[in-house]
């Protein structure tokens, strides 16, 4: 475990993951709770559908990883520009494959990294822990936003402290 | 600093309170984005009014840290059982009261208490950054669903990214 360090921390690498995964493990759960039109369509508010919302998570969560690991930054949005899903088991294959690749690259961040400033996506600059916690930060937000839509259809949203 | 280590960390205990007072900041723009009577009546999909949300964010903050630096637990919203605002300028002000304790009591939580395991208002078990982290997790949560109410009153939320 190269990224744990023996004096008490606030949270390692691997509590953040964690965390970070219990949210996406709860999220995939409201991408399923959407009937497969409505996920594509319905909205609150003017806002956009919760297919949208959920592909933005998608589009943020790998690539920032990616950036911060190799210091190395594309164009927000640009690897993914052509994967556009239109049914739940398309996006839900993208949102899987988003998982495995995050278990498989976050333990590679460095201690240090965490700490140090970026420009990431060649525009916005903070430190790298403040970038994953913007990803993680949105995510719940939209969430948020998608519980509300499923309240409207008349559908229980899965339990918020639930993240197995 | 007693709380920082020279060793390279994933986030200090001051980057955790910086984190979280910048989400506190936002969602009191949010509260101040309501129409006095709608904060107090308003909402969407048979939920809480946003009033009712940014009490229970208040009833969570200071009781959960001054638990995880004492030990000691209160039940629930015990505390603040009889505080109950009925006007704006009466939410904010518990808001900002928060926002002082928050200042004074976090830097008194000794680092390795981050990683302790506690059952929380004698009744949550986890780690105690879990529950800080459950505080923000649920701000944000709700917060998002306070965007879609104003969304649906034809106001414009405050940026997202904007937490100064």
């Amino acid at each position: 475990m190269k990224n744990e360090t023996l004096a008490p921390v606030v949270i390692s690498s691997n509590d953040l993951l964690a965390q970070w995964q219990g949210h996406r493990s709860l999220t995939r759960r409201v991408i399923e709770a959407f009937p497969e039109d409505k996920l594509f369509s319905y909205s609150v508010g003017g806002m956009r559908p919760f297919s949208e919302l959920a592909l933005e998570m998608i589009h943020m969560a790998v690539p920032s990883v990616a950036g911060i690991i190799t210091g190395e930054w594309k164009t927000f949005g640009e690897s993914e520009a052509e994967e556009k899903p239109t049914t739940k088991a398309e996006l839900l294959k993208l949102w899987d494959e988003s998982t495995e690749k995050l278990n498989e690259l976050f333990p590679q961040i460095k201690i240090e990294r965490f700490q140090e400033v970026e420009k990431a996506f060649g525009q916005y600059e903070g430190t790298n822990h403040a970038l994953i916690f913007y990803c993680i930060d949105n995510e719940i937000h939209h969430r948020g936003q998608g519980y509300v839509y499923l309240r409207t259809l008349d559908i229980e949203p899965p339990f918020f402290w639930e993240r197995g």
